[in-house]
């Protein structure tokens, strides 16, 4: 919905037709209603508009809402309000928002839960940070495995209404293990009287998570497979939640932003970019470059042992920075390659003895290629500014390219799968370390290569 | 599924004991089988796996092996299998394989499909990459608008198995246009007279996207309204076809992909990386590592024409790549933050603003930082190496990081949003484009600050 079709809402804010309003937004969905209610400047006016949505509305449309606007409702509505709020929000929906908020907003939010309630969310807070826990819901369909298909459709016409899904159902025996789990589609197409147990996914078919297991990993499986949902069972095997596919894409995509931000030598952050305060950016930002900085105290060192030399030669040190992006770039392209090739498991420790190979080989090829073009680029610009740059200069420089671009290629492609070994994040490996590495070995071939072409 | 569970699998090939294999097999998850039919080395054997599978399953296996392996299947079984399974396929499956395989495969497998499902298979093979059209498929559940919600499941009952997903239903009137969308959850739970029209989603809430729609966008409607599948419609908003939540996953993950490697300057490539020849790897990486080294000329030159002050004065050439790399990683991590938040639109080109006076605060912040840190370690390295360099050397670089860290904030936010606004694809302005320019600029800012504070 774009922001102008707002303006015909507004309108209708501001002139206090409240009525007319709510009936508007009743036939909007629920993302376009908590837009709306986020493009509203003024706090009270969006509370207002939060009010007059009908109850079984205003639950689904606080979920779409992001974790400000969520505070700032919660801040101005009555503990009343509140209890009536959380019993209806979907308990992954309720997690989500209270681990956004104040601990002081938890309190009370927690205070005005009924308890059955309460105890649930206490354990989903619990889990840990990035867990299948952290992110299940509770509201899926349970059926005992001794039920026939007519009773099971009645059983999910009776309580379908509060479940987060109903497409795919979960069948537990008398002591809550996960036995199978059926489709409504399968449960659709079958005679009423097949007993689900005959019709169920089980042995070898049947796909669930732990509670403990990382998000990234739920994500892996549940597109693999391509599921709507996934079942989440404790350490015995007990039903305890699932997880909808709604949340596998947001998963998707935060792990994405992770390893974008992880490449650039950023810390993770938790929130948009827009809603983050300069303060966090900075903190968030300084540490790596820092770290690197440092590191190119190395660098600094090389090219001080060589200054002799590059002072009284023409031309040597103004292709330093062209070397050093050049080893860093190539560099960058694999440690990409293999880092996105990890995380999304098409590229395992167990290949790397492949990878290599292959870089070497393809390093070779670029090597030279650029080395060629950068001969006749020097060339020219010497006959174009006459300076002083010698053959051997010029051919100390091409050596140095193909060996730069080899030792880059390889690094590239050793770092990432070696974090990867010592369970860390490969995306840690990405461009700016490997810049750093690359140019200390680089200048370091470049001015051997140079001390044995050129005499002093 | 391990690898290592295959082992009993490979063991009754080998020992030709196939019905029990059958047994085993049918009893696995799609996605399984089609691993464990990738994994056979031997491709008779791995046909021979592929054809003991009943008729229902194999078309869903066909759908989740790699274009490789689909392709020396259809090169070793029969016209008359091929037409069979062409039959049982989904055409979106149907078309994401034909797009892979040579074109003479294709011929072969389009002579021997029957003349309505090649008609619409060519159909689709027209549309242009990556648009809705060619990634949706045709097996959805279609309601005429003027049905009972009993009516309506007993229709989906008997047409159901055919299609891709019955959870969610459109309504469609006598001209085939969209009127409506209908989930299964809200026909299952509501009574059997009611008239599907009064229950139906239409108006503000009927969300659908056309043929010609980029998929990016179509994943961002997805993944916004939290939707199981979207209605593809043509320019008279005539149902067509359903884009499905497993493809929207696919796509989100590929458009990440895409982004990482324009990213670190490769062509984005459609196959896995180890399944590239090295031909290929070279061809994507080589273009933009030519455009950078030559673009490299200009730092050269700026370097050649402070050559006499950088001979003379000690330290000064040591620092630059420090310099460098610093302003180069400051400002790749804003691009990715930006070129990230344009993608998932949570910064808008409006924004612009917004983002350029945060940066420059930041900058400000983290430039002041680094500069005081770098000073104490040339205070360190100076009293540790006894170099010549001097104060004015260190106040000098100390000044140029602060500048250098500015600029680079500045332009690495800029650059992507110019190129959102031009149309282009913000991925390009990352890190190495972004390094390249501000290479250029912090030596020009260096060598004017050094020529101010350090007399010839």
């Amino acid at each position: 919905m774009e922001e102008n079709e707002f303006e015909e809402l507004y309108a209708l804010v501001n002139s206090g037709r409240l009525q007319k309003l709510k009936a508007q937004l009743v036939e909007m969905a629920y993302p376009d209603i908590a837009e709306f209610i986020m493009n509203i400047d003024d706090e009270k006016t969006a509370v207002k508009v939060f009010r007059i949505m009908p109850k079984d509305i205003s639950a689904d449309v606080f979920a779409y809402l992001d974790p400000e606007n969520q505070h700032m409702i919660v801040r101005l509505i009555t503990d009343r309000e509140i209890e009536r709020l959380m019993d209806d929000l979907y308990v992954d929906d309720a997690v989500d928002f209270l681990e956004e908020v104040p601990a002081n907003v938890v309190r009370r939010v927690l205070e005005n839960t009924d308890s059955e309630t309460r105890e649930i969310i206490n354990r989903f807070l619990k889990y840990p940070e990035n867990s299948a826990g952290s992110v299940m819901t509770i509201e899926m369909v349970e059926l005992h495995d001794t039920l026939t298909v007519g009773e099971a459709i009645k059983n999910i016409r009776r309580t379908g209404v509060d479940k987060e899904t109903i497409y795919t159902c979960y069948v537990i025996d008398k002591g809550r293990h996960l036995v199978g789990t059926l489709p409504l589609r399968r449960l659709l197409l079958n005679d009423e009287d097949t007993p689900i147990r005959d019709i169920m996914s089980d042995d070898e078919r049947l796909i669930y998570v732990t509670t403990l297991d990382d998000q990234e990993d739920v994500a892996a499986i549940a597109k693999k497979y391509d599921l709507l949902s996934i079942p989440v069972v404790d350490k015995e095997l007990r039903l305890v939640g699932i997880i909808t596919i709604d949340d596998i894409v947001d998963i998707i995509d935060d792990e994405a932003t992770e390893d974008f931000e992880k490449m650039a030598l950023l810390r993770p952050s938790e929130s948009e970019y827009l809603k983050t305060n300069v303060f966090t950016l900075a903190k968030n930002r300084i540490v790596w470059l820092l770290v690197l900085m440092v590191s190119a105290t190395f660098t600094g060192q090389i090219i001080e042992g060589f200054e002799m030399k590059l002072a009284t030669i023409a031309g040597l040190t103004a292709c330093i920075p062209m070397l050093m992006d050049t080893g860093g770039n190539a560099g960058n392209q694999v440690s990409t390659l293999v880092i996105r090739g990890l995380a999304l498991g098409e590229i395992k420790i167990k290949d790397y003895f492949v990878v290599l190979w292959k870089e070497i080989r393809v390093s070779v090829m670029v090597g030279i290629t650029l080395a060629v073009v950068n001969y006749v680029r020097m060339l020219i610009i010497r006959g174009i500014t006459h300076s002083e740059t010698s053959n051997s200069v010029i051919l100390c420089v091409c050596l140095s390219i193909i060996c730069a671009v080899m030792v880059a290629k390889m690094i590239g492609c050793t770092l990432p799968i070696i974090a990867k070994m010592l369970k860390l994040d490969p995306a840690l490996m990405a461009g700016p370390m490997i810049t750093t590495m690359v140019d200390a070995i680089s200048l370091l071939i470049y001015f051997a290569i140079a001390n044995a072409l050129i005499p002093a």
